[in-house]
């Protein structure tokens, strides 16, 4: 089963917009064991449009067309997919009767325009609008097929998991049931990554279901999804339980959360089971890690708050730390220690380092001191003893790399010692 | 002149990478005056890097492929081409002496793989390599050509604008120096800019030297683009002048900066003319605004830190905010004075407001209060008196966009009033 995509848009190719749709195409085609093999973009021109539709079924079984199922004059993906048909177009009643009802419903005046997405080529089926105004279509050629999607990513995902996907599948007689389960790791490269999971990679590659892909997602740390077919849901999630285990039995040191865990949701979670509350002190990061902690929603009943030592005075006169050099485990940890007074949180978790462009005291670009302080013994209570650990590391990268890098190293930091706690 | 765009590499079909290559290509070329109509991302498979070659010639009088030139088996863009220009490779021995004596000076073993990039198409010309091991390929076609360039972006981007470019101009006739002024701005949406500018637009689209172009890029706002083209660097910089200070004339309050200017680094570069220093106490934002102000190296001269006050606790207890609700101008000023003395700075900017999902206090999601503090009549001493000056604003979007949207709201307020200052 082949499916190529055509992306239309003349801001696309002005380089406006980044054609995101075909890359996330793609990677859901893929993980599906349906091949890609060729994606174009093209502009608001009609012979363009058909020549390319044209082109690519004539090697493909199935082609997506994302965008050009607007309002305007602009948008003519409906008139070329006609044009390739052979056929015309005709106004869908339900969708022009549900269209002019949104617009009632917001009380805003309908132009004549938005009803050209009301406009269906003959022959063609609808996949319902959930999100927008612009519903899709599933368009037979032959034995082939054209699926137009909106351009706006949301839509699209939407319509291609609810009703793309599953034709596909039925299409190429593959089991109809497909997920994914992504492990979310920190720690280990993604040539170390895959080094120790060789074998269950070559054992996947054999088998073909599940498939196996690593996603190096920056400061959110390397993703490994496995994605699995099967005839029914119950199945599906038996093959991804148990290869999930396999995977991070292989690696249990770094996989810290599955699929919509973040590191700072993971951390924030393990601090409100042992009923914590943390605040952060930062100079290198300048608040980075307070900001990542505070855009989990919910955060405010674990996050208490922060101090952005940046100057060292800041670093001595409001956290306590004695006067002298400041890239070093020993300010970290009184920093540590420092802010949970200052915020007067149970958890104090303190960065400083060297960010660059320079050396700083003699410590190298991407010097990391990372220090926690937890209360001894496991207690939470504010005046509870305070015992800090600490760590250096060695970041690459430059200035902006080597502080998001830091945010993630400390977090994860955080997560072994509360794990250990 | 129509320059189309082939970018090679199944990664990209897998959406494992983006490609932003052709984006950038496309961005760069409408800059110039040249058409791209259609955009091609292809596997790493000769069959088909051969057809969509051959496919985009019909149309195009030129094309870029990008990519495939590495050292490995799966690098084919070089047998392609030939493949397309009907001739075969042969090794062009400066550029193989040149990558052994690469590997040499790093005291690393070469594999004969390597000197599979010294391989060119007979009748093509070498595009040296400035940052990279493989050269880029200039390949004529009858009376049109194709540039070869490797797909790692820098060193795309800099074949590009050396070789490439010039050889498009020089083809197309059209003058040879080219070069870009954008213009930054915040506080006006893109169709509103959009409505101010038509006069400017309008008469720009007659003339077609310089071109303008709108990028919307979120929390660095919009940026409007002139790229202009001329005979030499002297009447091309004369014209970007006269443009770009036509264009600031229209819209000068939204206006922040130039080119590589960002919010932050002018806001830092005022203070710093001012002699004045900036604390940061933040709510809503967790730390994003000092963590933006210390992304910009150098940043240590103007900004001391800042309190992270999440929890309303540490609104009261270390900024001296008094007890009651604290979605307000009235905290948000508390806040601003209160970290000036926490922090040691002559300058204070504070945050709160609600950045979902749900309401607080009765104040909508996206309400935004800031505060500024600044030392009365202008004196920087820390001791001088503060005066607090706040607004409210209401910004949309999810939490993240929200938060994102204060952070430069708040530095642009904090801006307007040091220009008054």
């Amino acid at each position: 089963m082949r499916c190529d995509v055509v992306a239309v848009g003349t801001e696309l190719l002005l380089g406006q917009i980044v054609d995101t749709n075909s890359s996330w195409l793609g990677e859901q085609l893929a993980a599906a064991g349906i091949d890609s093999c060729l994606q174009v973009k093209v502009g608001d021109n009609q012979a363009r449009i058909v020549a390319a539709l044209q082109s690519v079924l004539r090697d493909a079984d199935a082609v997506i067309v994302c965008g050009g199922l607007g309002p305007t004059h602009d948008d003519i993906t409906r008139e070329s997919i006609a044009e390739v048909m052979g056929t015309t177009l005709e106004m869908d009643d339900v969708i022009a009767d549900r269209i002019a009802r949104m617009f009632a419903s917001r009380n805003r005046k309908m132009s004549e325009n938005n009803l050209r997405q009301a406009m269906v080529p003959r022959g063609a089926s609808v996949i319902e609008q959930k999100r927008g105004t612009a519903p899709g279509l599933i368009c037979p050629v032959g034995d082939k097929v054209i699926y137009a999607v909106p351009g706006v990513p949301y839509e699209l995902h939407e319509m291609f998991e609810r009703a793309i996907l599953p034709d596909l599948l039925a299409r190429s007689g593959e089991p109809r049931k497909i997920a994914s389960r992504v492990l979310r790791t920190w720690g280990e490269s993604e040539s170390g990554l895959n080094e120790r999971l060789q074998p269950i990679i070559d054992e996947l590659d054999r088998a073909g279901n599940p498939t196996l892909a690593f996603l190096a997602s920056g400061w959110e740390g390397i993703k490994v999804r496995l994605t699995a077919r099967g005839a029914d849901d119950a199945s599906v999630r038996a093959l991804l339980d148990s290869w999930a285990e396999r995977v991070r039995a292989v690696v249990p040191e770094v996989v810290f959360g599955y699929d919509t865990d973040t590191m700072e949701s993971v951390v924030l979670d393990m601090l409100r089971a042992q009923g914590l509350t943390i605040g952060v002190a930062e100079s290198v990061t300048g608040g980075l890690v307070a900001g990542r902690l505070t855009a989990t929603p919910g955060s405010s009943d674990v996050m208490r708050g922060g101090v952005v030592a940046y100057a060292s005075d800041v670093k001595f006169d409001v956290l306590g730390v004695p006067r002298g050099p400041v890239i070093s485990e020993d300010t970290a940890r009184a920093m540590a220690v420092g802010v949970c007074k200052t915020v007067g949180s149970s958890v104090g978790l303190a960065l400083t380092g060297v960010a660059g462009p320079a050396e700083q005291e003699g410590a190298k670009v991407g010097t990391l001191c990372i220090a926690v302080a937890l209360p001894a013994g496991g207690e939470s209570g504010a005046t509870s003893q305070l015992v800090a650990s600490s760590t250096t590391v060695m970041l690459p990268g430059d200035r902006k790399t080597m502080r998001e890098l830091a945010v993630i190293s400390a977090l994860n930091y955080l997560r072994q010692l509360l794990l250990g706690s």
